[in-house]
């Protein structure tokens, strides 16, 4: 790939980013599309207009992000969330704000470089004018939270520096959060590394940055330094440097989130799962006792005082084909009467009964008329229900059961101690949320459970190895060379200058793109058929997996591979090499990397803003399929962020531009406009767009930094292995770095982690606002195939009743 | 060594351990020795001779002992004691009883291996006779326990198939107990390979098994095997049958080991440290509140019902210091008076007034009336040691506390719990017994303890590494043909016969242990420098650091080490071959091992059952030193079993026997002696002899657990390196054998290991016989040199009325 087809691969995906926001700009003013664009508030029950949104300033969604709070944040999505800005952000707080944006400036960078910093100043310009406007309106004041004060500041200084020092001020006093690490990083090896590099003067044998001719992006990157050189010193320090900014962030971060977890967890709201421990492994009931009188007598015995009540998990599989069975039949109705209702307004006065068949798919067999049918259908199935109800608490009862506690401090605790002697049997938990419960992983086992996910881990080891084969392919297959040769007949399309150069920029990422995406939901899918109990654990565990296949075929996969296959006889006999191969393949494909990096942040969050895919699916429902209200509310659920697949892919961007920071420092930039533009419209998404699905109250951090060090370990490896080939002598000055990393990853775990896994008593022991509805937390657990609707679970209370105090066990 | 300096010190030891054993029998029927025979008896206040115990039978110690219950064991020497003998029979009941020592008998055994297999039953035909004559006296059942039953079933038989059938049961019957996992190899091992090896008919170039003329033994070792011959199946069947039979029997010795700690755990008796947690690392008091406050507002913010008090940790340097020296006078002072009464009897009527001088071990400075001078330091020292006990209490308060709850399940809960977010503050775990406190070590920091704790492992590390040296020069120089050549002089000496011989046969030994003896006391210091808070704790450490030694530098060393010297050359381009030099340098070992094995059991326990030291040691001091009834007291504490070097030295036994027990498999019954016969000598220490000085409730067994699964998995990779030797070509079928340990010691720590660090709150909440004085509790806590003799702590109660409910923090 040449300079051209790079200048190529970033306009036009700066062209799509543009021509997206505009877009986003003109259709979210339109009142038929808020569903799409503001989500968030009407589900909350918001005016999606308020705070003067439906201006035509396509920057306003910008101010508005900036000028959010965490707190806003954790109101409006959950403590995850407000954990996945603090993971963009990796805080960073202190007066380095301006520093940020105008040292890199004046440094002597290549040709582009300025480009694409001040891409973001120049917008802001823009939104100067934006920013002093609203300053007269009131209400877009209320949202600001703890950021007032400093707003108030800021207005102070209006009058003086006037609007744009105000908006670079409001860019930047966010920006420095955002970018943590990578800015940190970019400040000192921009100026540092770029003079030295270009300097350097040695053309190597090979052209090692790219396989081209690509010489611009070659002065600038570590590969311009001779073998042994003394600048090599700055390298070193360069490398240093990036470790202990991370350290540093990492450190500063994971204390942040714990403190936020504090306060969600110690919040005196009443929270259904902090009163419940969840149980599993209950050994084999004895003689004449139930499960449920098992639990009771069990834990009344030990927790005499603070026991409330438990739910034993059931098997629930008939009785949901039931539920499920009549739901569908209640959505048809509502629908068939709808449609009544309509053809009445709109055809003849006495309306036309819709009719349906009742074979496979409505296309064979009888026709009815459909609401009649489904009345029919729906009378018949609530006695079969509640008869399977029944039937279910009674007879179906498991090995798994939710405890309740009528204090959270005794459920705290319980979920931390060990019960029986044997840690196969009574095991136990905290609770996850009713509505993330896994049920049916409930009654695994414990050897089931730690079989399962043995298996699971060698089919994802297997997955792992063996998609390597088909990215290797792709690799080789989507350069234009081999596509010429292999595919004769597009020879003349190729041949065309415009179309040859849009291919080379983007086939094969494109085609990496499409690759990736049929990954997730097969390991949600295994992560799930581990065992776990809840959806959120299952999601982070799938996104574990997830980012080990990503780093290791994406990055690995692409970088070392094609010299891994020529190279495999020399590994084979010295396994050393595979550092310094790891070091030697690096370079060579940095500008693939830097357009990877660069579609990501200009397409993907270009589609992501402007939401283009979910409007014309909710517009096509909306127009041909939705009758009934409900159905139309089903069309635009936003959904949640989607971790699972989300923070893989962060955590490649982060795994990339650390591993080149200091190689290739012209990436760096690029990561901070990654992050920097995913925190802003990420921002925009959480306030306005998404629903949390549940909330682990930040259990997801200790995932993101363990996955964060991981890819520093790589890099620091990494950068061993190219000093080797350097023939760098001083190399071993690099060896405490990795063993320092692992060090700060045990003393972070060793700090911090625990608290993740448990609620510390001194947090549970906060007072509450009112005396909890222990009869309502009970019920929120009840799953809706079995919450009858006459409240009559005589079942739960006639089992409750027989619990005698007096039972022992051994 | 050829084959009759091996019969040499093998009839030599035997010789020693019957001298022994008889001068037992005649020294423990004096009276005036029982405090050394029987000071446990004496300690409870028994008399040492019930039991009929003063009889001229030299066996009848071992009925006793054979006749003991589990239960009396627990009874008399704690749990610890108990799970120390499942250790040494590793458990196995069942009806294998008659098998185990006759099967042995009709194989085809080498010349020697009747004699010693013979030796004990021989015994036992003697004791015989005296079983039946103890059966007419009804004390001696007394203490039979759950045996009981099977000592009538015993009875049944006495007329039909006489006294020496009895016996035979009566020994077996506790015999194959004993010896579990040797005993099951050695029913297999012993029929199956000894016929195999001894019609190989393979002399190797080298004589591998010993570098003399000892070709008995040659030929019933894998040795005398042709390289790949098919024969070496046999070898594969052996090898994977050891390790079975060990898995099988430490699985169900944990399952019996955790049964007794529930036991334990769940007595309805009132035990002071089950109520009580300990709390380190509390963070710096807020301003304006003691420590005191600050714990006692912390804890009842959490445990509003159950908290009764907290004891916080001072620094009691100085209170110590005085109270020694009070103390001091006060035995001088009660010496002198004896003294004083004494020469009343003996020489004046009006007495001689002991005198003494003040200065520097009282050979210097002003001469003084003892009494007086005494009671005068003491009257000066009493208010010097209560204002220093106000001070210490008030101003001397540590970042560490004894809390204590008015339940069990509370404070075994709180113990398990975390309480801070922040995992270095406020880490809580059991409480340890007051008596085992290791008061210095607890205030020390979280990062403090890390840190010792890393340190110690360097200086271990260390020490194992560097004290190779010295024992590879031991090994090589107490070769008598070195001997010889490095201390001419002494050839004279050395070229007589009978010296020649027992030099042959000791000289290695004795070497080895006595430089073994210097280490045990510096590892125990070490462990306690890293900041372990209970005593029992820090003997389990030092035991394992031991435990490692041994096994690296005497068994490895001793082995490995001569070879390893001539052959580093070699390693350093193989780093595999170090497996198969493993296998090729143990049969070269096998007689030093057999004469070491055999020269600890019989001399070792002959030394232990007799007690020939203490006892010399206690009668010098009687004669010349005591004059006091304290003082004759402190001369006969017997002290405790002391696990810290007994059960490193146990292991290193086993090690050796596993290791050596298919390719040598004579080694088998000398492993079976040193278990049996330990066995029944410490049963009649423990029960008789020692009196233990903590409670850990079996938190030994995890411990000694782990070690015998390392020395099996040692045992295996040796057997590999064997095999490799042996150029037999299906040697990877014994491959899984590691990775299955590997996974055995996974799955037993997963299911038993939790129970052991922390208490089950099904095991804590069974009923207590009263309700417990939480006063004498709190008392049991306070160190000597704190609590005043009159009861006025008023220290205590003033912190405790002044805690405020009202308390909050972050």
């Amino acid at each position: 790939m040449d300079f051209s087809s790079f200048l190529t691969s970033l306009g036009t995906s700066f062209a799509i980013f543009v021509i997206l926001m505009l877009l986003f700009t003109w259709l979210s003013r339109k009142p038929g599309n808020s569903v799409v664009y503001y989500p968030n508030r009407i589900w909350r029950g918001l005016d999606p207009y308020e705070n003067g949104a439906r201006t035509r300033n396509p920057f306003a969604w910008i101010r508005e992000a900036l000028s959010s709070s965490e707190e806003d944040v954790i109101a409006v999505s959950g403590v995850d969330t407000a954990v996945y800005f603090v993971f963009l952000t990796t805080v960073c707080r202190g007066r380095f704000s301006l520093l940020i944006v105008i040292i890199p400036l004046p440094t002597n960078m290549s040709t582009f470089l300025p480009h694409i910093v001040l891409r973001l100043p120049a917008n802001v310009r823009n939104s100067a004018a934006n920013v002093r406007n609203s300053a007269t309106r009131v209400p877009a004041y209320s949202h600001f939270g703890p950021t007032r004060q400093s707003w108030t500041r800021h207005k102070a200084v209006i009058p003086r520096a006037g609007e744009a020092a105000l908006v670079f001020k409001l860019v930047t006093s966010r920006l420095h959060e955002v970018l943590g690490i990578l800015v940190f990083s970019g400040l000192v090896l921009l100026p540092l590394l770029l003079p030295v590099a270009a300097t350097g003067k040695y053309v190597p044998e090979t052209n090692s940055t790219s396989s081209g001719t690509f010489n611009d992006l070659d002065k600038l990157s570590m590969g311009h330094i001779k073998p042994n050189s003394p600048r090599l010193w700055a390298f070193v320090i360069a490398t240093y440097w990036v470790s202990f900014v991370t350290y540093f962030l990492l450190w500063k971060a994971y204390k942040h989130v714990s403190s936020l977890r504090a306060a969600a967890l110690m919040s005196s709201e009443v929270r259904a799962e902090q009163f419940s421990v969840l149980v599993r492994d209950i050994p084999p009931s004895p003689e004449g006792q139930t499960r449920k009188e098992q639990v009771d007598t069990y834990y009344k015995t030990i927790y005499p005082e603070s026991f409330y009540r438990s739910m034993v998990v059931t098997e629930n599989k008939q009785v949901n084909e039931i539920w499920v069975e009549l739901e569908g039949y209640k959505k048809k109705l509502a629908r068939a009467e709808a449609v009544y209702a309509l053809s009445k307004k709109t055809g003849k006065p006495e309306g036309t009964r819709p009719m349906n068949k009742t074979g496979f798919l409505g296309l064979i067999g009888k026709k009815v008329d459909t609401i009649e049918y489904c009345n029919e259908k729906i009378n018949e199935l609530i006695p079969k229900l509640e008869a399977e109800q029944k039937v279910t608490l009674r007879e179906k009862q498991q090995a798994s059961a939710l405890v309740f506690f009528t204090s959270r401090v005794t459920a705290a605790a319980a979920a931390q101690s060990l019960h029986a002697r044997m840690v196969d049997t009574w095991t136990v938990m905290d609770a996850p949320e009713p509505r993330q419960i896994i049920w049916t992983n409930l009654p695994k086992s414990f050897y089931e459970r730690q079989i399962r996910q043995y298996v699971v881990y060698i089919i994802v080891f297997l997955t792992i190895v063996f998609y390597m084969i088909p990215i290797g392919f792709i690799s080789a297959f989507t350069t234009l060379g081999n596509l010429k040769k292999l595919l004769p007949f597009l020879k003349p399309i190729i041949n065309q200058d415009v179309i040859r150069t849009v291919l080379e920029a983007y086939l094969p990422q494109i085609a990496l793109i499409v690759f990736l995406a049929l990954l997730p939901k097969f390991l949600l899918f295994l992560s799930k058929a581990e065992g776990i109990p809840s959806e959120s654990h299952a999601i982070r565990a799938a996104s574990g997996k997830y980012f080990y296949f990503i780093v290791l075929n994406v990055f690995l996969g692409v970088t070392v591979g094609g010299a891994l296959f020529s190279t495999l006889k020399t590994i084979e006999k010295k396994p050393n090499k595979i550092v310094s191969l790891l070091g030697s393949s690096l370079p060579a494909n940095a500008t693939f990397f830097l357009t990877y990096v660069a579609l990501q942040f200009f397409v993907g969050y270009g589609l992501e803003l402007s939401r283009i895919v979910p409007l014309i699916i909710y517009h096509l429902k909306r127009r041909y399929l939705c009758k009934t209200e409900a159905e139309l509310k089903e069309a635009w659920a936003p959904g949640d962020l989607g971790y699972a697949t989300r923070i893989p892919k962060d955590m490649l961007i982060i795994t990339i531009v650390l591993c080149y920071s200091v190689i290739a420092p012209v990436i760096i930039p690029f990561g901070v406009i990654y992050f920097g533009l995913g925190w802003l419209v990420l921002r925009n998404q959480a306030l306005k767009v998404y629903v949390p699905s549940y909330e682990s109250y930040g259990r997801l951090w200790p995932h993101v930094h363990t996955r964060i060090l991981a890819a520093l370990i790589l890099y620091q490896v990494t950068m061993v292995g190219y000093f080797i080939l350097k023939e760098f002598r001083s190399t071993p000055v690099l060896i405490p770095l990795p063993v320092l990393s692992f060090i700060f990853a045990f003393v972070c775990s060793k700090k911090f982690y625990r608290f993740f896994q448990s609620t510390a008593l001194e947090v549970a022991c906060h007072e509450l606002k009112e005396t909890p509805n222990m009869e309502l937390i009970f019920r929120s657990f009840i799953p809706p195939s079995l919450s009858a609707e006459k409240s009559d679970d005589d079942h739960f209370e006639d089992a409750l009743s027989h619990v005698s105090r007096s039972g022992s066990f051994a």
